[in-house]
């Protein structure tokens, strides 16, 4: 899936007005709906098996990647190992960068309740690392992530990636569910900056 | 929902018969179904507004309650200040206690995928903070742990309440949360010692 230079310009342009930092976001936000605009966010991508994450740091109103990186856990290792690692890795990445506020998925769907509770298993042992470190964490809408990537809903994953590595100015391009933790990030600060009826919600 | 003296003699002998470490566990066990038996147990029940946990010991062959409790979250705190607390408070809790396994329940059913995905938050910061403190997880089938209480699988959470009372010999009814918790070490203890086509699984 190709994007334009014209949809890239135009998406460039959105993300910027959503990450300038100029107007106090609870000036324009709806009373309750407050999204601080911050420096550092670590999108999560949870998952059993590979977690994706990523720090973007804004640097004169332009996103930039710091780091990002799947912990990765062999399908041998039995699940409390995993949340193990996920909760570990979560909280080196945090000691070495820190992020303010920490960026999810929202819920959304699963194939059944057995795979339902064991992703959100993976969210818990996310979210406390994140919660420790002293982060806020926001739930962005899993169609908003697609949508200030890709320009629409269905983006497929290679598109995301791509379109991450541009925005980011990455030589190289992320892994897939890394690239997928980049985007959530990228979307909160795209968000936070506005008005609107779907913005990031406090979790 | 009364229990006799003849059901609670009943159902001590087969706890017993259970707690028994005379005989290790892997000489009597199917191959790779191994379940330890083991002194000490944590079990939990872990829900974002109300995680049970419970302490039990075996001494001399009998179970003992050791220290119990619920982990108890306002409506009005965000999920993940939730699930920091559930965290904090079970490392606080194994700091305390020394326990070599913790045991759940089962996964199980959930109203729905956005119920299932909650629950399982609040089972992954729980597990999370039970693998740091070097603790195998188990999970032990939610029916076993109604037979092994209260005789039968559809005990009412009063009735397992009384009967973990009365095993453990505690001089106050345990709040539910924590008699759950309670119920689900008691049944890990059970179990570890037999062989049985269900037996809890290291997850």
């Amino acid at each position: 899936m190709g994007i334009s230079s014209k949809e890239f310009a135009e998406l460039q342009r959105r993300l910027e007005s959503g990450a300038k930092a100029g107007t106090p976001a609870a000036k324009r936000a709806l009373p309750g709906t407050e999204v601080p605009v911050v420096r550092m966010v670590l999108g999560i991508d949870p998952s059993l098996r590979g977690t994706g994450w990523g720090v973007v740091e804004v640097v004169g109103g332009r996103p930039m990647g710091l780091a990002a990186g799947t912990v990765r856990c062999p399908a041998s290792w039995a699940r409390s190992r995993c949340l193990l690692r996920i909760h570990e890795e979560l909280r080196d990445v945090l000691g070495l960068h820190r992020a303010e506020v920490c960026a999810v998925e929202g819920l959304f769907h699963a194939r059944n309740l057995r795979t339902a509770i064991i992703m959100g298993e993976a969210r818990g042992a996310a979210m406390a690392a994140a919660a420790i470190s002293g982060l806020a964490v926001y739930e962005v809408a899993p169609s908003k992530v697609k949508l200030a990537v890709a320009g629409h809903g269905g983006a497929r994953k290679i598109a995301v990636a791509r379109m991450v590595q541009r925005m980011l100015g990455l030589s190289e391009l992320p892994e897939p569910d890394a690239a997928d933790a980049l985007a959530i990030a990228l979307t909160y600060i795209q968000e936070a900056g506005r008005l609107s009826l779907n913005a990031p919600k406090r979790v």
